[in-house]
């Protein structure tokens, strides 16, 4: 898993690349399904008002080269309101203003993860991450 | 430079990083804004269809664990339509059909750049990127 990681990205630089333009792109998914829709959406979880916090809060805190971002439909909506942090590819479910600021002082300003919000690239639904936290084996 | 990118890579992924949930993902922004504001915006210049473009056509490509997304502002709005693709951070002007082709098969299939197309992290306007080009230094 972790050499696999490490592969993946260097293996997608080339030697001749431009410095990154911003240090950490997040994107934070709005997107918005009609109601009743199987398979929810984040924006109907309060994925705006997130998005919001995690952008002024950003500013509030100084962060330099950082970028939040709004996107479209990230195709994780049972998990969600769902985040990724490019380069590293770090998703994670934000549902709280307190996991937001998790994600901004941990991750973005510590440069750690915050393990308990990180979605691992098998969860489908959210009773995969809890069997995951209670060391459930998936089926 | 090269080495900036390498590290810049490496230094924010960790050891114990999940692997990548897309190998790559492609992050196309649509944003609007009013007609007359002095950034202009992506929409206008057809941003929209150039991303329903190379999202339908990944998928008759076949790609595999790429996803064509749309985003809010990615702030490079003189340069636009913007692209971004991740994780390897690498920034395009796409502003037709034939520019979206060409990233598609040269960067997502060719695994190399469409440097005619690339933005570089000084880019700040349209006349950057050609003089750039025609290798007259910036001011």
């Amino acid at each position: 898993m972790t050499d696999q990681t490490n592969r993946s990205l260097s293996d997608r630089a080339l030697a001749t690349d431009p410095a990154p333009y911003y240090q950490a792109h997040v994107f934070c998914c709005v997107n918005e399904r009609p109601d009743g829709h199987p398979r929810g959406c984040c924006k109907s979880k309060g994925a705006e008002k997130l998005r919001n916090y995690m952008k002024a809060r950003a500013k509030e805190l100084g962060l330099k080269d950082v970028r939040i971002n709004q996107a479209g439909c990230l195709d994780r909506c049972e998990l969600g309101p769902t985040v990724v942090i490019y380069p590293e590819g770090i998703w994670y479910s934000v549902a709280s203003i307190e996991d937001a600021e998790a994600v901004l002082q941990e991750h973005l300003i510590g440069g750690k993860r915050v393990e308990r919000l990180m979605l691992q690239p098998g969860d489908k639904l959210p009773e995969d991450r809890l069997q995951r936290k209670m060391g459930i084996p998936a089926e």
